[in-house]
């Protein structure tokens, strides 16, 4: 993949320049360690290439981050904490079960897009993770499948999601259909591809025409 | 992924007893490298580990492969071909293009869920591979998506698949959708789980119901 990732850096608030400048440095190494990951997957990875790319020695990176593992688990958790603010934002418009949920995959949908790399490593590498790492990564995939787990069964309940169907089949088709999202045509600037604002369209479409009572 | 896969064993038709022995310890090599690799993922995978697993020693392989990337070239080798002959054979059906698309549909997901582990490094190993080897698998993976486009197309033509939405998105969905299915809930011989034929009808009304005409 050689799309570009659009990170959301915090913004500029410290008053000390050192500790600024850290943590653009720090900000660095996650964009250039997602870029390298996501394009050879996490075990092809080394800590040589990401320093060659950020531009440091090898052995400085390690002030940032203890091992690849680390860097791994720093990249997830962050992934982690932006779906699960979409996921709260969402809950707080305190809409209708079917309503809550599409606008749960509309916008999750757009974070995935606006991070494909991120949210490819996010979806593939997690079983690179070792011990409470790993532990607690499966747990947070696990929170967002019950979110929208939920959000099915109540649309089911309330006569306004389809019955005839499992929610645990339903919910799986969604997440699957969102996880996937990131392989749709898209490339920035080039007339022939589809932006991320069509693609998350047509997604939305295409589960509420599928899941909607009626449809069976 | 725990799930054990059937793989489909040649007859024993050899009347040679080397050339059987040959073929057999040929398949197993297959089968156990499908097993490492897609738990581990392709890089992190050795051939000292399949050799273990075969119960052979590791330079004993190399009479069978001269490398770990012809060993990931023949899997998903074999992949495009059993998926091949399941697009011949329902072409020969000679349907109108929704019902084709959907028993094309309907096939070749019934396959990915036989072969969990095999589609699974069919769908992401193909980077590991290089020079021609890519360039065929690539290719292989355009001809699997020209086919569901096409039907898409015919779909779109005749007014049976809704044309409110591109065919390149329709196309994008259905098959990030039969390519997730190997992440749906199915565990062999447990009750909580699916078995693939509801798995694969779920999908298949899933997605009919969202593409047909009228959806719109």
């Amino acid at each position: 993949m050689a799309v570009s990732i659009q990170s959301e850096k915090a913004p500029p608030e410290e008053k000390n320049g050192k500790t600024r400048e850290r943590r653009n440095r720090n900000d660095s190494v996650i964009d250039e360690a997602i870029a390298v990951m996501s394009e050879k997957g996490y075990a092809a990875t080394s800590i040589q290439e990401i320093a060659d790319r950020v531009g440091v020695l090898k052995g400085s990176l390690y002030h940032y981050f203890s091992s690849k593992e680390e860097l791994l688990f720093r990249i997830i958790e962050k992934s982690h904490q932006d779906t699960s603010r979409i996921s709260a934002e969402v809950g707080a418009l305190d809409l209708p079960p079917l309503e809550h949920l599409l606008e749960h995959i509309r916008r999750t949908s757009e974070w995935f897009l606006r991070n494909r790399e991120r949210a490819h490593i996010y979806f593939t590498e997690v079983r690179n993770l070792s011990g409470e790492r790993h532990a607690e990564a499966i747990q947070w995939g696990r929170m967002f499948e019950t979110d929208v787990s939920a959000l099915v069964t109540a649309g089911q309940e309330n006569g306004t999601i389809r019955d005839d169907l499992d929610q645990r089949l339903v919910t799986r088709y969604i997440i699957g259909t969102m996880n996937n999202l990131r392989s749709w045509p898209s490339r920035p600037g080039s007339k022939k591809q589809f932006g991320n604002d069509q693609i998350v369209d047509a997604a939305v479409t295409l589960i509420a025409d599928s899941i909607r009572a009626g449809s069976d």
